[in-house]
């Protein structure tokens, strides 16, 4: 199999899953146990959060393991719901469904949602940030890196126009950055940026799936406090799990200059070669090879003529995997990213998704493009 | 290592858990893909959900996978947050922390909590429940096995008096169960009784930490809508998870004659060992061997004269795990179970929990004997 869509999942790294199951074995107490068996657990679970914060520059504090990206954002989102007076979150038009719907129960709360559409090139512009904010703003959530088009939003940018709306008023809303798609060199730069809070998922990153962390500035109040995670959260806390999760971040972290070489090697020729099939789209369709301004891991391609969830069939028949959008919303056959970009319906409605990963190479880029041709060039209509 | 403190966690099979840590790297694809990857993902989490229902009598929609017993009792309890009219709320007081603490939060957002305190024997007193129920009652949470005395909780009575209610009123609240505890044959009687809802987790059976499972009646409606399991949250699933929590269930039930006969083998070794060391009782006292009001794989003991902490301490020290009351709860000094049934604060103050398993033996309640009558003998005061 060719697999191609690492931004739903990513292939897990064998022998760290391997060691993850007999670790799970051996240091199996419940970390919450006085005794040995719950102390080396607590030790395992420690030492994981410790390496896994010196991966994006936080300290063991700030790091709340969760069962996943989605929780991550769920707990802070919910968080809002424990303010007092300000009313209003802005998110951006583009971000993952764990925010989105997070934002649709705000509102059924009383609270207003204003979503800041993106530019046509997937990105949002950051002034927009800065005319919408007000004291009744109180909390701004937009992502690292966006999981249908690869596009980097303007984190830095947003956080200078926080800081200088707080110097003027006394006080800022809360920001959060879903980080689940920052892979990578992209990842990194996130560390030193001061965000109040981001979230991050092992399973995105070749870690197990059920695992995420939420990164947190300074202690938030959550929803319903809990046992674990310093109160942040209840349930039983997975140790070999967050062994596993600290791990692949870390080896992410250590080959990241690698990674990003190898993922831009495959994005140039993966846009190099769609040229040559006639019709066919990267989108934006402005986004050239090396564009600093996207993941090269994450490429939106679209084949106009050709519906892409057919497109996505044909190519999982020749032994292909890619997606139409996020794996998320898969059931739903609207494009809410593309048509939040202005993206024409003619394009939306054949884009498809392909993303790399640790294992990704450049045959099966070179696959992808043989077959996708053929596909196209005997479907189109 | 000898190791009696099952309810905090089980240890792992490990066969199961090699075998998960396999097929998550065989079958890692995303469910809610559309490819074959994501399709055969799909494949093993709805067998292993159909495996799953099969064992507690329930169909497979409707069993929820969550990231573990907490989650499953916090979706239920949050739900009532959407509730529009009713707004009081009655758990017994013996709840365990993930439903206390949702019950703190429903408080907060304006919910009446009435908590049904247990007789001495632990064991709430289903009439009091028929006293309390009105119009005005959304939810009431009531736990299958409690988690420091093993006490089993009346639910088939619970459900009669709301039946009733139903008959006289036209409407019932919602009744959830936290079956969590609820192991062997205890959890088999479960599956035909028509609650609402019940709470389960892997972790304690013997499978891995990360997943718990909620059984729903019918369909709720949770605070926040999710693009995963039926919408009721948000997350990649983790169907290697579901696999094994899956083959411990049916494992255990499979099992279940011979898991319960060994329990109380162990159970009655236990009770009856402990009428020799002078001054130690089991709370509560009137409770003995083959007591059906009890789950025998928990068993809460008292050694008066003796902090209990010091007397976790002093048996790991000799490589034995046990615990003073729910490890979840461990950090704090309070003994909310054992005063809510009117302990007394002698017996309270040196209570610890024993829980036995799989692979517990003989030979670890002998040793668990002698080593508390010699420490009890050097450092009771």
């Amino acid at each position: 199999m060719v697999y191609l869509d690492w931004a739903a999942t990513a292939a897990p790294y064998p022998e760290i899953a391997a060691e993850a199951a007999s670790l799970s074995c051996r240091i199996f107490g419940n970390p919450s146990s006085m005794h040995s068996a719950g102390k080396e657990a607590k030790i395992m679970l420690e030492t994981s959060r410790e390496k896994l914060a010196g991966c994006i520059g936080a300290d063991k504090g700030q790091i709340i393991f969760t069962s996943g990206g989605s929780e991550a954002d769920k707990l802070v989102m919910q968080s809002t719901l424990r303010g007092k007076s300000r009313k209003t979150v802005i998110i951006s038009a583009i971000e993952h469904d764990a925010i989105d719907r997070e934002a649709k129960t705000l509102e059924d709360f009383g609270f207003a949602i204003e979503r800041i559409k993106p530019k046509k090139s997937g990105i949002i512009d950051a002034g927009e940030l800065a005319d919408r904010l007000s004291k009744d703003t109180a909390l701004v959530s937009v992502m690292a890196v966006n999981n249908e088009t690869g596009a980097i939003q303007p984190v830095q940018d947003i956080l200078k126009i926080i800081h200088a709306f707080e110097q003027e008023n006394g006080r800022a809303p809360f920001f959060h950055c879903d980080a689940v798609q920052a892979h990578g060199s992209i990842g990194l730069r996130l560390s030193s940026l001061g965000m109040d809070s981001a979230a991050f998922s092992a399973h995105k990153l070749g870690g197990p799936k059920g695992i995420g962390a939420l990164y947190v500035k300074k202690r938030i109040e959550p929803l319903t406090s809990g046992g674990q995670e310093g109160g942040m959260r209840a349930g039983t806390e997975n140790p070999a799990a967050a062994w596993a999760f600290a791990e692949v971040m870390k080896k992410n972290t250590d080959n990241a200059d690698l990674l990003d070489k190898q993922a831009k090697l495959l994005e140039s020729r993966l846009l190099e070669g769609i040229k040559s099939i006639i019709g066919a789209v990267v989108i934006p369709e402005n986004r050239s090879a090396g564009d600093p301004r996207y993941c090269p891991n994450i490429i939106c391609l679209s084949f106009p003529g050709l519906g892409s969830e057919t497109l996505v069939r044909l190519l999982d028949e020749s032994g292909i995997a890619v997606s139409a959008g996020a794996a998320c919303s898969s059931a739903k056959k609207e494009r809410r990213v593309l048509d939040a970009m202005g993206t024409d319906r003619v394009l939306s409605f054949s884009a498809i998704r392909l993303s790399t990963g640790w294992n990704s190479s450049i045959e099966d880029i070179d696959k992808f493009l043989e077959t996708a041709a053929s596909i196209y060039k005997r479907y189109k209509v």
